[in-house]
This record gives structure tokens, sequence and C-alpha cells, in this order.
């Protein structure tokens, strides 16, 4: 039996790997377009930026070391040009030759490209992708030969690595994105946090508008933007998304969707004796059930070992698992960190659901380096099944995005997280952990013991409601909506008449720093007979929802402040 | 509707914020023998060792806090030394009176004190715990006023924080433990990590012996251990377990297992309108079934609330989850978690299981700071449901142990952790993260793709089978298994021959560093005919469980080793 595999990264290789462990006879040949196989993609930011200095450590295999391991027929600057499904073979042009190779079985993970948008200029060489080990030696190269001025189009998650790369070099960058916030796929309050980190990290970032050319100049480029705006750069990394590389694969009659490969629960295509995985596939998304690409390392590499498992034991192969969408991204002391559906894709959608906000600390507030990990989470409507969760934080942030990405799969409802047992030392976590917590606001929320309400309705709150401040009047000092009325949460029972004289009829709306305070206070109100509700979230996610808004809405009394 | 809790710490506190939240009107008074409520008390150790400095942290809330936020009725230094559970009332004893106070529901949280064993000289004033705020001020005390020496009784969680604490202090430090080594309930060859930690410290080990004796002296005591050595001990912790402070409880009627009280799925008691919660409860484990205390402050915080939600929404009130018992703790430069059943209670509970063995990277092995997740995990053998873990590693621990305890939470088998989708960049993880490689080796075990065998059959293994050592011969030359063949894996294809003269019929037991090249050669000679097995977690769990055994049956051929 031969099994040709097309594309020697992720999930081609773990197809080749596996097949060799299920099957010593079979002949397996891997053909890679490209130099390397097996490299570290995901690495290659972290080589421009200096952390990884040895760029041999971007090599993980080598062909020789797979034939030596697992007697695979590696063979790189092979690009597959052609496929006849009904002949089974692939046509296949190396570096000096065009042959034809059959199969029996084929396996495609070709990845992807990065998307050129049509944009004036972009055929600048000053213009660079960051997909390949050359790629990144390049960079590396113009970083060292004194490149000083960098602009990165596009902020998803390797736009804002290759930016924090080229930032640690030295270089002057911005980042341009088209969207209202870097990281898109980040709820907005939650963006808010990362963009600030990057003007912390003396990045310009520019959202909210679109790249509109690339002038060439002698000595430097410059971007123009929609606003007319100009920006030099000796570098112009280009990372907007991408396309995925499957025009042969589309001419031979696979059945594709907006160019990418369409397979079934065991990553079957619409061809016989055909499989695929990775960055050109679509997948149906396990919570919206809406087929989308999932351009992630970790989905592409399993997904290609269970196409190893079909091929060889169909009869027992497990289902290639439909994707959450997990991701995470490292920026400058942060994480920024997302699983499952985001308000946009549930909305697309239409699945009905309620967001909660926590600021919980990572681990016991006594212990040194206690710090908030800022979560926002998903729930349905209905019955509070998790749905997706984000967080943005500097500690913690990957092992509670782990956690609820392992209750999404688990068809967790929001109220099961209580029951989590997870480990708890000061050093670690809370005795009620964050994921607790999280269960325990969400029961509240279903149960109907909390109501919550939401930045985005301030405008109407503020016309229609007492907006009523339970935090310190040291606290309230530091800002507060205008209008709102402070009574700290330890004396609200006392003064129950001030706010029902302030309110006059009108609904009570309670907010405090991050949520807790306001919670215990709108038990005391509705239970006295108040049209209640608390700020999701509190003063913090007020704050980077109007800061993603450029809104100045809150006052800050210096008078107050200096009492 | 007056409720009285018992306990004012992590169970009893949380019944009674908890209660306040969903009942404006109830009378709720804690009562709390101890002249704290609400303290750190799993801070203590750090406070002993200095990272805490501030005392008052360790006061997360005070009786005049919590009447202002909750208006809860707290009295310290108040012990219920009677209960009448006909009439429904407690009796009292405050500092200068004793009372009745009545009840509509009654929260018995009263924790655990430390076990004092039978053992002579342990009534000497230099013999401490460290379960209160007292204790931590008089030890921190001690060693300002400048002990040197230190005992510690007892190696499980508190007595190894009370240990580093006590070395980061700059006192000579010795723990005593009777089981065969620290932490009892970790694997053994995991212990060993810790063992050798420990010594890093500058810690004396002593584990699998007894303490005799103290004797008391002038300047410092004697601790004399079973085989009549002797430690000086200026100050001396007693952490050898707890026990239930129940005493008034179990006279009162209420049912008690082994001094513990006995709850339902509710916290509720034998006694109608009595609940309990936390240390002096028992609990049906969740993966075992058997009923054991669960002395840990995450279930006791979840228990507490679960109980006011039973006290007043019995309706749809959600049951006190089963414990699956997470728990963790840092020991220096590592930490070491556990969740779950370990070997030793899933063979008292009869249930057959499958032991894996992993050592993969906490993050990108290209990525600068790698370091090794050392993990053992438990599977049903019938089906592969996952019944515990437990790690040991620099990074990255609490995070996989969190993962697995929601999986088996969630009553997932090994091979669904193929599928989590789990948060992946280079400095957080692998694209095939230390979970999902659980599943896939799991998967292969499940399936007799891959078949193991472990350092306990070792003496068996060399007396029957061919040792097949497949790493290279510089890493062979390290340390090896007298009588081994060496080939490496990357040439085991070509030299089978070598394989079966060495064997001559008799089966081949495999080994490498790790277990991962073991087992692509475990593929290799399966397939080719032999009876293979490969050694789960490889030279790296063989050394460790040597360790523990302080066996030096590995050879080092220093020849070999300077070639």
């Amino acid at each position: 039996m031969r099994i040709v595999v097309v594309g020697g990264v992720a999930g081609g290789m773990s197809s080749a790997a596996r097949a060799r462990r299920l099957d010593e006879n079979a002949e397996i040949v891997v053909l890679e377009r490209g130099a390397h196989v097996s490299f570290a993609n995901c690495g290659l930011p972290y080589f421009v930026g200096g952390e990884i200095t040895d760029a041999s450590k971007l090599l993980v295999q080598t062909p020789q070391s797979l034939r030596a391991a697992l007697d695979l027929d590696v063979r790189t600057r092979s690009e597959v040009i052609a496929v006849d499904t009904a002949a089974k073979n692939v046509t296949v042009r190396a570096e000096d030759d065009v042959y034809e190779l059959s199969y029996d079985a084929l396996v495609l993970s070709p990845g992807a490209s990065a998307l050129r948008p049509p944009l004036r200029g972009l055929d600048s060489p000053r213009v660079r992708t960051l997909r390949t080990v050359e790629d990144a030696l390049s960079l590396r190269d113009e970083v060292h030969d004194g490149a000083r001025r960098a602009v990165v189009l596009g902020a998803g998650f390797i736009g804002i690595e290759a930016a924090e790369a080229l930032a640690q070099q030295g270089l002057d960058v911005s980042v341009v994105e088209l969207a209202p916030h870097p990281l898109p796929p980040l709820e907005t309050e939650l963006a808010w946090l990362v963009t600030e980190q990057l003007v912390e990290l003396g990045i310009t970032v520019r959202t909210g508008i679109a790249a509109a050319s690339v002038e060439r100049g002698e000595d430097a480029d410059t971007v123009v933007l929609a606003d007319g705006s100009r920006l030099e750069a000796d570098i112009i990394v280009l990372s907007v998304g991408v396309r995925p590389d499957t025009a042969p694969f589309e001419a031979a009659g696979i059945a594709c969707e907006r160019g990418a490969i369409v397979v079934d629960a065991h990553g079957r295509t619409s061809a016989p004796g055909v499989w695929a995985a990775g960055d050109a596939t679509v997948s149906v998304d396990a919570v919206t059930g809406i087929r989308r690409p999932v351009t992630l390392a970790g989905p592409a590499n399993r997904a290609g070992r269970l196409i190893a498992d079909d091929i060889l034991r169909p009869d027992t192969a497990r289902a290639v698992p439909q994707p959450v969408g997990t991701a995470i991204v490292r920026v400058g002391e942060l994480t920024a960190a997302l699983t499952g559906a985001n308000r946009s894709s549930l909305d697309a959608a239409g699945v009905s659901h309620r967001t909660l906000h926590l600021h919980p600390n990572q681990h016991a507030g006594y212990f040194p380096g206690a710090s908030q990990v800022h979560l926002v989470v998903q729930i349905r409507a209905s019955d509070g099944l998790l749905l997706g969760a984000q967080a943005v934080g500097n500690e913690g942030v990957d092992k509670r995005i782990d956690v609820l990405a392992t209750a999404i799969r688990a068809g967790m409802r929001v109220d099961d997280l209580i029951d989590l047992d997870l480990a708890y030392a000061p050093p670690y976590g809370q005795a009620k952990d964050a994921i607790n917590l999280t269960g325990m606001v969400g029961e509240n929320v279903m149960t109907g013991t909390l109501t919550l309400w939401y930045p985005e309705h301030l405008d109407n709150v503020r016309d229609s409601a007492l907006i009523l401040d339970v935090r310190t009047p040291a606290e309230y000092a530091t800002g507060f909506v205008p209008g709102s009325l402070n009574i700290p949460h330890t004396e609200l029972r006392d003064r129950l008449d001030e706010v029902r004289d302030a309110a006059a009829g009108r609904p009570v709306r309670v907010m405090c720093q991050s949520g807790v305070r306001s919670g215990i206070a709108h038990r005391v109100l509705a239970q006295s007979g108040f049209d209640s509700a608390s700020l999701s979230g509190g003063m913090l996610t007020l704050q980077a929802w109007l800061g993603a808004r450029q809104s100045d809405v809150l006052e800050r009394p210096e008078v107050l402040a200096r009492a």
C-alpha cells in the first residue's frame, strides 16, 4: 500500500508518522513544496524577535531523521500540481523533474498562504510574510541589516506576534487593522487591554482603518492609509489572513467551499481514497454548528493522526473532533486566549446567549504576585450551556481557558463549573477558583438570583435609571459615571431611603469595581423591592469598553481624589 | 428564621455569606471557637517562610467587615459545647458566658485539629502545629528568636510546606514520615522527584520510619526515631494528620463515621435541620465510590455555599458534588499535584486499572525554558475511563491537573483527551499538548497498539526477557540496565536480526528515555513478530522508581561515557 501525503508540516506529518506506527509495511511518501518539513511555524515570530536564537531549533525534524526513525520517504521542494482521483495518482513538480506518483490513499495537508489583498504596491520587495523558515530568516536579516521602521498589516494572532517581535528588536512598529480592534475574534472589552499593552510596548496601533496603498521609495516604502496618513517602513509584514493552497485539488474536482477542502467527520474529502486536514480544510464548528476554516496547529496535528487511523483501521477509527477553536497569544506581559464562540459568532448563528464578566485573581489575593484574570464567558440563554470563553491577564490565563475548553467539549453547563475540583494552594489559585466563581455567577444569572446590565446599555441606563455606585468614596473619586449616586455597599442597608429618594421610581442600576460588591448590593435591593441590576464586570469592564470606543464619559473630580 | 453556623472559616463562612445573599431577612449567627474568622489557613506556611510578610493579610475578613457587608452576627471565641437536635438549640461557651441559642437551621463546619499520636513527650512546648493564625505567629516568633533546628513530623502537604518555610528561614530542617515517601498520596515514582527537591532545599528526609518519642531538653528537644537515631530540635512541627472536631455533635446523636460527620448528597446530617461541610465530614469519593474525609479548602467552600441553597431553596438546590480530591503543593522549584484516585486507592476499591507515564514538555521544546511535566495517569482497564492523574514538574503542572480534574468530573475516557482543543502557542504548550499526548498513549494502550511494561516488573523482566534499549549510545552510556542490548531506534529496522539472535526466543522488552522512541520501536518489533512491550515512562520513570527504593541496579560504564 502506498500512502501519499501532500504537505510535510503539522497535519501531513502527523498523518505520515501515525501511518507508519500502524503499518510497518506501507510505503509512505511525503511531498512538501517548501525546503523544510516539520518546522516550527508557530515559533517563527520568536525567532524574529530574538527569543529563539538558533535557527536549527526551528527544524524539528528533517527528511533524514524521518527516514531513520519512521522510514518515511520525505521529498522537499516537491509540489503536487495535479491529481487524478480516478486513476489515483498525483503529478509532482520537483526541482528538475515532473513525475506522476500513484497512491492507494492520498492525504492533503497543503496548508495556506498569506492572503494578498488587491492593494497597489503590495508587490514591493519590502513587503514580507511570516509563514516559512525562509521568511523568518530573511526578516531577521533585515533587522540585523539595520531596518528601523516596520508596518504590520493585520493585527490577528500572527500580526501581533510579528509586531512584538520587531519591537523587541528595537524597530519602530505600527500595526494597521481594518477591524475596530486588534485580535478581531476577541471581545471589544478584552481587546482594549491588548491595545493598551501594545501601546506600552511602544507599538503604534491603528485600528478600524484600511491600508490604501504601498508607495515604493528609495530608502523606504510608505504605507498610505485610507485617511491619507502615511507610515514609512523599511519592512512591511503582510498578515491580513490566509488563503488555502488548494488550486490543484479543486481543479481535480475535490469539493471545496470558498477555496477550502470540505471534509466529513473522518477527514474524508468528496473523492474516494482522498483525505484532508489542516489550514486548507473547513470543519463544522463544535459550538455554532457553522462550517468554517480553523487555521490552528493543534486541530491540524490531531486531524492528521486520526486520518491515518481512518486509512488503516477504518472500522475503529475515531471521528475527527469538531473544532472548539481554542487560541492563545502572548502580548508583552499579557496573555490573551479564547475558546468556543464569541458574541458575534453566536449572533451570526442565531444562538441566544448571555455574557458574564469576571475579574478574579489568578491565585490567592494574600499571596505575592496576585493579578487579575479578565474573563468573558458566553452561555446559552435557555439552559446555561457553555458556548465560549475569553480571558486576558498576566498569569493563569492559559489554565482557565484550557479548563473551559475542556468543559465546552464535555458539554458542561455553566453551573457545572461550580463543582470542578481544581488544584488549590495559594500560589496556584483560590479556594473558589476563577472557574468555580464563573459557575456561581452563571448559576445566579440562570436562576434569576443575579440580574446583569452591560456597558453597551450605558447611555440608555443614564437616561432612564439611577446608577448606584457601591464602591468606597476613595474609589469613586478616581472616576465615576456622571449623575451616579455613591453609597458604599457596607452602608447600603442603612441608607436604602436615600436610594429610594434618588431613584424616584426609576430602576436602580448598581455598579462597583469588578461586579462582586454590586452583586451583593443587588441582592439587598432586589429583596427590598427595587427594580435592580448589577453591572457585569463593573468599572473594570466599563472602562475597557469605553476605552475601546475612545469615549471619555467618566468623570474624575480631582478635589474628591485629593480628599 | 435563624441560621446558626458553627465554624467561621471555609465551609461555614461560605454558607453564611451565601445564606445572606439568598435571604436578606434571615438572622445569621456564626460561632467561631478561635479568635479569627475567614483567615487564610492555606497561607500560614508562606507567612512562616516569609513570603507573606504582613500578618494582617492572613485575615481575609473580620467580624466587623462581615457585619457591614453581609449583616452577619459573627461571634469569635465562641465554642459550641452541646447540641439539642430535638429542641433545636446549641449551647455556646463564650469567653465569660455560657448560653443557649436556638436555630431553625444549623450548619456544622467545625473543621479538624492536628492529630496527636500517643507519643511520649509530645506535650513538650517545643511541639507546635500549624493550623491557626496564632500557630503561625508563634512559629514566626520562634524563628525570629533564633531557632536553628526544626523537625517536622509528617510529610503530607502541610508538613512539606512547613518544612520548606522553615528551611527558607535558614533553619536546619528534618522531615520524618512513616510512609515510604513524602506526600503519601503521590505515586512512588513521582514522590522521588519531591524527595530529591527537598534534599536540594537542604532538608533532611527520613521516610519509612516512625518517631518513637520526644525527649525534652534544656536548650532543645530531641526527636528519637524508631531506629534509635536522634534529631535535635528547637521547634517540632506536628503534622501527621487531622482529627475532626466533632465531639459535641457526635454526643448529640448526629451520625458520624470514625469521628467525621456523615452527610448526604445535599450536605444534610442524620438530624433534621442540621447540615455539615468541610474537614469534619466524610463524602463519597467521585471516582472510587468509597466514603472518605476530604480535608481540602475548595470542596469545603463549595459545599458550604450549596448547603445554604438547600436550606433556603430546597426545591432547586444543586447536590454537593462528590469530591474528586484535587490537591497541589509547591516544593521549591517544583509543583506536585494530583486528582482523582491513585494506584493504591484503586487497588483498595477493587478497580482494575492501567497506568500511563509520560514526560512531555510543558511548552514547545524549541521555545526557551522548556521543561518536563512528569505525568502518571490511571485509567479503567475495561474502557479507558479516566480515574486519576498526578504530575510533578517545574511549570504547567497545575494546568494539566486542572484539565484532567475537569475531564474526570465530566466522565471522559482517556481517548477523549485526544480531542481537547487546548490553547497552543509556543510559550504555553505544544501543538499536541501533554493532555492530547496522554489521550494518544491511552488510546494506543486500550486498542493494543501499545503494550507496556513497568518498573516494578524489572527483576522479572531481567530474568526472562531481552531488554532492548533504543536510546543513542551516548545516552546509554550514562546508565543502563545490566544485560540490556543497545540499538538506537533509528537503526532498528536494519538490525532486527541482532535482536532476534539476542532474544533467542525470549520476549523483547524495549525501553528508551521517556517512552516515545520505545513506543516506535515496539511497533516495529510487534509487526515483525516479536513478543514486545515498551517501558512505561522509560528510563526517567525507572530511575525515579529505583531511586525511591534506594536501588543501584543501573550501571554507568565510565569507558563508554568517555567515548
